[in-house]
């Protein structure tokens, strides 16, 4: 998918809502468990019930390898449910991979050409070589951890290095130099809203994907008014707090009524801000 | 598997090698195309030629997910092959995992319980609870990326801290803190020998699984010289090197005599410091 449709269709739909696929077996609706494929029926329910509300759906590869070879499948059914019922939405494999040159191209291949997934994350701390095969493909997006929304990203992300700056800006900055950079775009994690001003400073016009609404603690108003360009620029997820929503029959509707809020709210800011 | 048992393996075998297998389609004998799991094939009988020359083996995860779920069957089989027929050997899942700490004990659970791997490869980008999830589970050891022997290493492990060292030094210092730490091993990479007794003074007692012997221009003597410890302390992995050194029906006999020729170094540089 291209940088414009997505653009497009957050304007259509007032939304930058990412939706993450994380399906915990020990959460999921009871009922549930005695289908086949309990995980894919999940992520079917949870999709019918909400793509309208959302531009873009995260399965995070962990929930899956969890479950061996059937989890791999849930995986594989949910991509090409994805790309066959709605191939507007935008597809990310949340796998965080990253390894050297040769390596990287064969993770390249299993989620942008295997499994089809319109982006991947990546971690940043094997440096350029280790993300540059990523970005060979067209109209495929590779998203580097920038600065994450968990506890330790205060370990090492916010280090001050040698330039006086946190480590997360040098890795911003110096991914702006890779080939094909024009396909990166960043994880910022949401709880740290006042951090995306001078993060939009060294990458003005590049998608953020933001973690950490909700469940996490952060704020969609504050993340907005720090973190959003002109083209909108985020994507901003949520999971537990909407496919968790309730664990009876009518869980997809519960989900719906959660990914709801968060749409009138996005709508809303967009409505003040375009 | 217990560290002492590891220990007491090398010193049996006179051998620290840990053998890649990084396995590509495109590389392998062609003859192996026409059975039914090429992979599983393949591995199988390198493992039958070599297991007496190593203590370790590792598959890379990213050439396995390439091949979609054939790949994850094929990587199941191997590490089931060689947990049943070689308990003995030091099994690690080269897989560069790392997320926030929930995602983090699903990867754990993936490798260490449902695939029963020794060992898995970790990033440190996310910090202390990215990482600490997978050094709860007794007799597993956690791999964590230190300084990494390709050129984007330079980018930003070696950058400059506030403490005034490199990266790479604050994240094996801080590793040493973290609960469980003694599960923690470290990924040094063999192209830059004189870094070892730099790290030998952070992480005296700790593993160092090295890449970059061979294909990728490390010395195996250099290595020792400034990274073996009391318990010898070092995984010496090759990949390339070994298992594509003919593409002939008679493969893994040429593989048996490149993993000797490492072997025979092996047990010469152990005989002078032991």
């Amino acid at each position: 998918m291209t940088t414009q449709a997505l653009v497009s269709e957050i304007k259509k739909k007032q939304s930058f809502l990412c939706i993450g696929l994380d399906v915990d077996l020990s959460k999921i609706p009871p009922h549930l468990l005695e289908l086949e494929d309990p995980i894919f029926e999940f992520n079917k329910e949870i999709i019918q019930a909400t793509h309208h509300l959302c531009v873009a759906y995260k399965p995070n590869t962990a929930f899956y390898e969890a479950y061996g070879l059937k989890g791999w499948r849930s995986l594989e059914k949910t991509i090409n449910y994805l790309n066959t019922n709605h191939p507007e939405i935008f597809t990310i494999a949340d796998a965080k991979r990253g390894d050297i040159g040769n390596t990287s191209s064969m993770y390249a291949k299993a989620f942008f050409e295997d499994l089809a997934f319109d982006s991947i994350t990546v971690a940043p701390y094997m440096g350029k070589d280790s993300i540059e095969p990523f970005l060979e493909f067209s109209n495929k997006h590779t998203i580097m951890l920038a600065l994450t929304s968990n506890s330790g990203a205060y370990d090492f992300q916010t280090m001050t290095t040698i330039n006086g700056q946190p480590l997360y800006k040098s890795v911003l900055e110096s991914s702006k130099n890779w080939k094909n950079s024009k396909n990166l775009m960043y994880v910022v994690g949401a709880t740290k809203a006042t951090y995306f001003s001078e993060i939009r400073n060294i990458v003005p016009d590049s998608f953020l994907l933001v973690p950490g609404v909700g469940a996490q603690g952060g704020s969609l108003a504050e993340v907005c008014k720090y973190g959003m360009n002109a083209q909108v620029g985020l994507l901003v997820n949520s999971s537990r707090g909407i496919i968790y929503a309730s664990s009876g029959i009518d869980f997809a509707s519960h989900a719906a009524q959660k990914a709801q809020v968060i749409q009138s709210e996005m709508a809303h800011i967009m409505a003040d801000c375009f």
